[in-house]
C-alpha cells in the first residue's frame, strides 16, 4: 500500500469522506488540491483511460469544495462573482462558470448549481474561493452568508454511467439534461446528483451531503456498478485534453482571462448589471488579447505528462510554453495546449517545445478540441 | 531519487526556485503547500531534528508565499486585516500576526514586514490570502496595489546560524533584533533578511527577489555554511512542538480564534479605530471561549506524528481532538496539542487518545510550551 506519511506530515491536509474506500481499493497514489487528498491512479493511467473509454469510472471528487451562499441576497450576491448571466440558471440547473478578478483574470472555474432562488454551491477548482466570496461580501452591503458546507461528490464516467446511475436512482436520474441535477436519497444517504463531469465521456456527479457516510455511500455505487464493470480511477488527463477540457492552474490561472484560453462562451454580454471584472473584459475585449492557449501536436515518440510548463519557442525565439500536454492512445500522437502570442496559435503554425530529458520537439498548432463530440471518434 | 511523477500530475502546481537544488541534495519527499511543492525532508526526522539542535539547518520555505500591499492606502488596508496595531510596526520591522475574518476566524498566521511606510508583505501559511485580500479591497474605497511578488523565502536555523548570516552578510545582520529585518544583496543577488524562524533555535530567513538566483543564493548559502556542518532539511515538527509553534490548518483553522488557540497577545486591544473581526473578538474575549488548545503529554511508547486528528475523550464521552502529537526524543515523551473543552483544558486533567493502530492512551494536560526558552534545556 502507498505510504502516506511522507506526503502527509501531521493533520494539515484533510481526508476525503471516502479516503478509507480509496486506500481499500489500492490507491496508488495521492496529489493535494484545496489543502486535501486526491486519489492519483489505482492503476497505469492508459488502463484506466482505456476503462473511462469501454465501461465506467468511480472518481473521488471531494477535493471539490463547495462555497455554499445563500441568505437574501444570494442571487444578487453570487451573480456579481461570474461574467455568466445567472438570472438564466433555474433552480435545478447548473451552469459551468468562471470566477473573475476584477482585472478580468481566472479565479476559478467551478460548477454552479442552483439549490433554490437564493441558494447557491460552486464546485471549486483548486483556489480559496471561500475567502475571496467572504471578502469581497465584507463591504458589498448584501445579507449573504457564504461557507463550506459538508458535501463531497464522486464522478460516475463511462459509457455505462447511464446504467448505473439507472440503476442507482431510475429515471429522474437518467432523464437529466446535461448540467441539470437533482435532490435526492440513497438508502437515506441525502446527495445531490448532477449531469457533469471532467472527462468528455457520458457522466454524472453524485455529490455526498453528509460526510459520515462515505463509505456505504461509495460501496453501494461500487455493488450497483458491479454489472458494468465499474472501476475506482483517477483523474483522465489523457481524454480530458481530448476533449480540450482546461486544468485550472496548469492551463489558466489568476494571470489569464477567458479571451486568452478560449472560455469567451462563459462571458454574457447581454447580462444586465454590473459584475466583477465586468469593465476590465470589456477592454481586454475591445483591444484584443497578446496570447492564446492553442492546441498543439507534438511530434516524434510518446511523451510523458508534462510535470513543468515546457518552454516553446518559434524561430529560434522564446514565445510561450506548454501548459499541458500528454500522449493520446487512440490518436498515437502526442497533443496538449501552448500559451503563445496571437501570431503563433495561428492554425498550421509550427513551433518548438524543448522536452527536459527529451531535447527539441516540433510542434504544430492545431484545431481543439482534438475530439470533435459531434463527429464519430477512433476506439482506442 | 524520489519519483515525483505521482504527486505531481501535470504542471498545476509549481517548483520553487530551489526545487532543482533541493532534488540535487537527495530530498526524499515533498507535500504541497500554497499549491507548490515542499520539501518535506532529505534525512530521517530524527536526525534532521539533532541537527537543527547542534549544527544549522538550511529549509526552503517558499511556500510561504508572499502577499504584498503596496498603494497610497496600504497602511490603512493592511491594518484592517489584523488585530495587531501596525502603527507600532517601524519600517524594517516584522509582526507575528493573524489575518482575521468578520467572525473572527483565523484565516491565516503570516510574518509581516513593512518595507516602507506603505508596502508591506504577508508571509502566508497555507491559504489564499492574495484572494481574500484582493476581496475586501475591491469595495474599501483605499488605494491599494495587492499582488504576489517574486519573492521566495529560505530558513537559516540553529545555534550556529548566527556563523553563516555573519560570514553571509557580516554585522547588519547579525545584530538585527528579533523580527527585524534588513534588505541588501549577495553577490548581486537581491534579498531581504529577517531575524524569523519556525523552530524556536535561534535563526534567520532569507528572502530571495529574484526567481531565476535560485540556485546561487543556495549554494552561496551552503558555502558559507559548510565549515558549520549546515545541512538542508525539513520542516522539524518535533522542535516546533516542543517550542509550543502552532501550524495553521492543523492546530488552528478558520473554525478557531486566538482566544481558542492561545494566540490572545496577537490582538493590541488598544488599536484605534475598526479592523476586520473586531467586534467578534470582543465579543468573544467578554462571553469567553467554549473550548481551548491544550498542551498534552501521551504516555506509553513512543507514537508516530499524528497523521489525522486523534479523538480525545475525557470520562467515557467523546470531547475534542488532538491536532499534532509527536515523540520528542531528548524529553523521552510524547508530547502535542489538543482541542478540548475548556472544563478539560485545565491544567493535570486526565484525557483519553484514541490512536489509530495503537488504540487508548492515557493523556494529561501539561503547561506549553514544553520548552520554556528562558530556562534550560535538557540536550539531545
Amino acid at each position: 500500500m502507498f505510504d502516506m506519511n511522507l506526503i502527509q506530515r501531521g493533520a494539515r491536509l484533510r481526508r476525503t469522506p471516502f479516503f478509507e474506500a480509496t486506500q481499500r481499493h489500492g490507491a496508488k497514489a495521492y496529489t493535494v488540491y484545496n489543502h486535501m487528498f486526491f486519489p492519483v491512479c489505482f492503476d497505469d493511467f492508459e488502463a484506466e483511460y482505456r476503462h473511462l473509454l469501454e465501461h465506467v469510472t468511480l472518481w473521488d471528487v471531494s477535493v471539490e469544495r463547495q462555497v455554499e451562499i445563500t441568505g437574501p441576497d444570494a442571487f444578487t450576491f453570487t451573480n456579481l462573482l461570474t461574467p455568466r448571466d445567472l438570472s438564466k440558471c433555474a433552480v435545478g440547473q447548473g451552469k459551468y462558470v468562471v470566477i473573475t478578478a476584477d482585472d478580468g483574470g481566472i479565479i476559478n472555474d467551478p460548477v454552479l448549481l442552483r439549490l433554490a432562488e437564493n441558494h447557491f454551491w460552486l464546485a471549486l477548482a483548486d483556489s480559496d474561493v471561500l475567502l475571496w466570496a467572504q471578502g469581497v461580501a465584507l463591504n458589498s452591503g448584501l445579507r449573504v452568508k457564504i461557507t463550506e458546507p459538508d458535501v463531497s461528490p464522486l464522478q460516475i464516467q463511462g459509457p455505462k454511467a447511464k446504467d448505473v446511475v439507472q440503476a442507482l436512482f431510475g429515471d429522474p436520474v437518467t432523464k437529466l439534461r446535461y448540467y441539470w441535477f437533482i435532490e435526492t436519497k440513497l438508502d437515506g444517504i441525502p446527495v445531490v446528483v448532477t449531469r457533469t463531469g471532467w472527462t468528455g465521456e457520458v457522466g454524472y456527479e453524485v455529490y455526498l451531503r453528509d460526510g459520515s457516510r462515505g463509505n456505504e455511500l461509495w460501496q453501494r455505487i461500487m455493488d450497483a456498478g458491479a454489472p458494468y464493470n465499474i472501476k475506482p480511477t483517477g483523474p483522465s488527463d489523457i481524454r480530458r485534453i481530448e476533449a480540450g477540457i482546461l486544468n485550472w492552474g496548469a492551463d489558466m490561472t489568476l494571470e489569464n482571462n477567458v479571451y486568452e484560453v478560449g472560455l469567451e462562451r462563459l462571458v454574457d454580454e447581454a447580462k444586465s448589471g454590473s459584475y466583477i471584472g465586468r469593465d476590465a473584459l470589456a477592454r481586454i475585449r475591445k483591444e484584443g488579447v497578446r496570447r492564446k492557449l492553442a492546441g498543439i501536436e507534438i511530434e516524434g515518440a510518446r511523451i510523458e505528462f508534462n510535470a513543468v510548463k515546457w518552454p516553446v519557442s518559434a524561430g529560434g525565439k522564446a514565445v510561450g510554453r506548454v501548459t499541458s500536454a500528454i500522449w493520446s492512445p487512440r490518436f498515437q500522437k502526442n497533443i496538449g495546449y501552448a500559451m503563445v502570442p496571437v501570431a503563433q496559435a495561428v492554425l498550421g503554425t509550427t513551433l518548438q517545445v524543448s522536452i527536459p530529458g527529451a531535447g527539441e520537439r516540433k510542434a504544430t498548432v492545431v484545431t481543439m478540441p482534438f475530439i470533435d463530440p459531434t463527429k464519430e471518434i477512433p476506439k482506442s
